[in-house]
């Protein structure tokens, strides 16, 4: 199986995706195209399942940010099938980058990818609360 | 049809949602539970949905922030029904919150809630990469 390494991450590289990057409007500072709304729901379609988030947030918690796939099974008690499905979908959505070093994957969490989420969802601070007539 | 009129949004008063406010650990800090993940997940899958992105963005565009349901059927393209259905999945997530003027209701997005968002998915900052054997 072949495995691209993304040795320098740029979240503007991830085809369909790069509308969520940082360079692009957010969600609450004007309204959004159906295209970018669509780029968007597919990025957090990848985040909305329990088995990928506790992959994510597994891989993150190890001591040096990464995790060998074949230590990924177990703590998320599901089959390397369904494992390596859940893996692919979020390296898909650019959230987790992969490496291969001998016979084993490595994942990473892609920090800049959770910045632009973060960024997209910033808020535009608090507003005066319409007084209409009741 | 009872109405709920969040006065005082607290993101912690969210029910099963309560999980994810500001006052819990973000998925990239430690690993997360099972609980956790799927709270966390019901929410991604809420934002996971073009037209709900769409709803949430134009709402959030409009001058004094809010926008009566009357008017949101129009700017996504869908019938009532389904713009009806799509603001109930956004304002379970407590992503809006609502209130009756009169013959119509008014969403308002809960700027709190996209916060508690944010944090949840901050980084702890770059990482060394690790240098194993290739």
């Amino acid at each position: 199986m072949p495995v691209d390494i993304a040795a320098d991450i740029d979240v503007c590289q991830y085809g369909r995706m790069s509308k969520i990057s940082p360079c692009c409007p957010p969600v609450l500072h004007a309204a959004l195209s159906k295209s970018d709304a669509e780029d968007l729901a597919s990025l957090f379609k990848a985040l909305g399942d329990p088995a990928r988030l506790r992959l994510l947030s597994f891989i993150a918690a190890q001591p040096d940010g990464e995790a060998c796939v074949c230590f990924l099974t177990e703590p998320v008690g599901l089959s390397q099938p369904t494992v390596s499905h859940h893996l692919k979908v979020l390296h898909d959505a650019g959230l987790l980058e992969r490496e291969k070093r001998g016979a084993w994957v490595y994942y990473r969490v892609v920090p800049q990818r959770l910045e632009a989420i973060r960024g997209v969802l910033a808020t535009r601070g608090p507003r005066p609360r319409a007084k209409k007539g009741a």
